[in-house]
């Protein structure tokens, strides 16, 4: 589990580093960005929120570009951002920017040409948190939030992992994507046709008589282009009404789904985890 | 001088827009950014903060990464974001990065080829504001701020127009251009090998013997890999000490050149120019 540095940068007063390191889950080199707080350099164990990029992006996207680090260096939250699959001339592709490479999903795919790499699932839920942990002044305190693709992972994630996680958050997740395009084209391929396989992969149906204590919130723009076809918030009202989830579902006039709208509420979802994380 | 809505997108309660517009003094089409603040949107005339980019950037790189919005959005200030040079097809370039097109410097050329396009300084100081103080719900308090080539060209642009800004401020600048080796292959080229022609537009040496009242800060991170060839800030405390000028250089230990520096003090140098921008 070697690590190799790749840039380190001074960013309110904490450090924003990036590593490659070998995933024996994916087969590959991974790359992956993490912001250490100021009070992680004081010895002080902190704890990490998790965050799942949407379609096309790296772990650089929402480093850039969300202004997460001011409020994690005053909340003393270190923040992972993964890469949104396994890369490389080596692994399967597809002309889509919605499949493949900066498409993973965060599923184990089990049909060919996919399973041989795209193990995101496993990535993200088992071997980098060990990796982390392992490496750097944190606590197993654990949140885990996203955008779009990211943000369907970060919540079925959650769902599936309800012991492993303080509080879970979404900006405009494809909530049901066993029932849109982007979640069909992508499952099709990585699961196959035999949709009984999908539901374990899918918030909607995960949530639906979940008994995770989990707390979620998700954030939802009004002007997103993608809300009535790919993302469907709604349906993930109803599901919670079936459960015993708590789901705080937040929708905001006027934002689409860029990082402008995340950059605007970030603030808000980053102070919904610490209430959870600083807890014993 | 009709616009072009390119987008739109809602932040901060504010709106981010990028329009394409004819230049006529660079004569070509030019593509701007600009956040209004929500107080613009209840008819209150708000002053406007122009910030001029770096080598390699457009209008989008500062409105992405720096987290400004937030703070403007506070302080009911407008940004306007220009490109970094005339770009197209028709327009000279140059294989280097530091050269033509991303690359204009913020002057006026008078060499072969670059004179046909390259007059960033007339567009910068006067076909812009007069077009969005023409079209957007602006007083005509105006600040100026930039980066690395851009806080050169802000603290250049201020000091030859001192009843038209309110405060100037950089981050990173190339503060003696004609010393050192990125604005001395600019200077050659745009304002060819005359260097008398070249302090014109050199900060430092406008600054030497400057009665301007505008005031001005700086930002520099001390880890910066082009602090000493590139950027030299301690010739503008020494040129300031010449001067009647009101120069404020902070340093900053572990800093580097990057969007992650910049999004760090970005909040205090929006308060400085806040300080300026409402008095009366």
């Amino acid at each position: 589990m070697s690590l190799e540095l790749v840039s380190q940068t001074k960013s309110f007063g904490g450090w924003h580093k990036q590593y490659n390191h070998a995933s024996s889950a994916l087969g590959v080199s991974m790359r992956f960005a993490i912001f250490l707080p100021p009070q992680a350099q004081s010895g002080e164990k902190v704890p990490v929120l998790y965050w799942l990029s949407g379609l096309t992006c790296t772990d650089e996207n929402f480093m850039q570009k969300a202004g997460a680090q001011r409020i994690a260096a005053e909340l003393g939250i270190a923040i992972v951002a993964p890469d949104t699959s396994p890369r490389g001339d080596n692994v399967a592709n597809d002309e889509g920017y919605d499949l493949g490479q900066g498409a993973g999903f965060y599923v184990n795919a089990t049909e060919a040409p996919w399973r041989d790499h795209y193990r995101m699932y496993d990535y993200v839920v088992d071997e980098l948190p060990k990796l982390i942990e392992a490496t750097f002044p944190v606590s197993q305190k654990r949140a885990i939030a996203g955008h779009s693709m990211g943000g369907h992972g970060a919540l079925m994630i959650s769902l599936r992992n309800p012991d492993r996680y303080c509080s879970a958050s979404a900006f405009s997740p494809i909530s049901n994507p066993s029932d849109c395009p982007w979640g069909r084209k992508a499952f099709s391929a990585y699961l196959g046709g035999d949709e009984s396989t999908w539901s374990q992969y899918d918030t909607t149906e995960l949530l639906r008589n979940s008994q995770s204590k989990v707390p979620l919130r998700v954030d939802q723009g009004l002007a997103d282009t993608f809300l009535t076809e790919q993302l469907q918030p709604e349906k993930l009202l109803g599901a919670a009404a079936e459960s015993d989830c708590s789901l705080q579902l937040e929708q905001h006039e006027g934002y689409d789904h860029s990082y402008f709208f995340i950059a605007s509420f970030i603030e808000d979802q980053l102070k919904f985890h610490h209430q959870y994380l600083v807890t014993e």
